[in-house]
């Protein structure tokens, strides 16, 4: 898949095909959310794309294990391409969780969470395609400030979210279940601030 | 605000205005839940206290983006100032998580765990200030290992706090704030385990 | 007791004194509920295996502090024995909270992830084992794959857990101590796929 890019360009191309998948992934969870038909079908397609993932991390540890001459620091080319692969997962968790539970329509609340999922991952794209060139740095710390900012987004909104759960419903087992995909929806979010971290990380060391 | 501080020693006082501003966090969560009283105006003044520190935290990665000698190595410097953030984030949301929950009167393990909480980040600015001068290594790694009891103890405060919940109140939605609560409160001492295992870490390093 | 140790190899030792802890708590914790009795006594036995991974992390700390040249950058040594030491912990709350929420049996589905665990801690003992030779580093990425195998496998268990939580129970707060049991075996599984992580960063690093 990636065997005919030069070497010092293929750990980008990696990095960018993570980061496509991460917010194809995000795209497919807001769909998810506003169409909630063929639940199944929707979240075996999100499963598809956490295994995607998974082959992109594999190849990524594999290349850096052949490679003599990484680009960037080979500890942090691992963690880069380990941090963007849990946001797919978690956002296959909570996919797989509402699925779970049954959950009977989603709340404005999750799909506002949803939309700042979505907007923080198209920021993390943005960022890991200017980190070819560490003549970028300054562009690439100014989008992970933008992460943060979605990240203090997300933290608002499932406290909102919370707030209304507890505050209209009374039905102890509906608040656990719902709590819990707010948590993991806004963990999410948390994984794209850690993404964040790790660049601001090289571009400092780098730049 | 920083900009009078010579280059090499600015980061020491990004570091200490950091680990300052986490403990004065931890001081304001006690008087709250000491005083329980004008919440909302007390939340408002811990939210400062997160603002200010998101602040530190940006003006040290745009310092590190500027200087091209640094006391620390990059990374480390990053991470540090990162994880002392993560503290006061912790804070802030255990007491909107209060205030959001209607919590009626705090209870005595919620307050023997922000007393823990303070006890640590007390020994996180006494660590903290030590980083200056790295003959003073067996003086920071005594620390971490303090803020390390500090963590077990909030881990035992935490497990009486879980019986003494599930021992003597039935209603489940009660139960569900409660342990929101207390886990958000005992994520906040682990946070400074976190630190403490950052300090270890650059003083392994250059000591 | 490792004072007999010649300096580079003594590492080594540590490294895999703290894997067989972390694994012999696994199967101690796997006895704990397949017998299901004497439920004190075996608690306190896994508590004191944390303690030992407690003493082990810091004899590490202690000797990095007094050792000029290790085989490993020292920031990675203290990285992998911190990495270890929380699965024990995890292992040790779990147990705790099985206790403390007076839980009557074990289901099919703890003892699955703690089949999961035990089988995790054991690829991490050959992993660890491995790392004395650098020319081991395929055989090591290997199991680090594998560890991350045995993670979905617990990921996987966990939703089925949640699954026939919610469909076979109604009482909310049987719910609550059973979806944070089961939280907690599963984060035991993450901590074990962090480990896996830190010795890819160090196999792609030295090999």
């Amino acid at each position: 898949m990636f065997g005919l890019i030069p070497k010092e360009e293929s750990f980008f191309e990696l990095f960018e095909a993570a980061a496509k998948n991460v917010h194809e992934a995000s795209l497919q969870f807001l769909e998810f959310l506003k169409e909630f038909n063929d639940l199944n079908e929707r979240a075996k397609r999100i499963k598809d794309l956490e295994h995607a993932g998974d082959q992109i991390t594999h190849e990524t540890i594999n290349r850096l294990n052949r490679t003599f001459i990484t680009p960037l620091d080979r500890e942090d080319v691992h963690e880069l391409i380990c941090r963007l692969d849990d946001i797919v997962d978690l956002i296959d968790t909570s996919v797989s969780r509402m699925v779970l539970y049954k959950i009977k329509e989603p709340t404005q609340d999750a799909l506002a969470l949803a939309e700042c999922l979505r907007h923080a991952t198209a920021i993390l794209v943005e960022a890991v395609t200017l980190l070819r060139d560490m003549r970028n740095a300054k562009e690439i710390l100014k989008r992970c400030v933008d992460v943060h900012t979605q990240e203090n987004e997300g933290d608002r909104i499932e406290q909102h979210a919370l707030a209304s759960l507890f505050e209209n419903h009374h039905d102890p087992v509906f608040i656990i279940k719902w709590k819990d995909v707010y948590q993991e929806i806004e963990a999410a979010t948390d994984r794209c601030e850690d993404v964040a971290n790790v660049l601001e990380g090289i571009v400092l060391k780098n730049a």
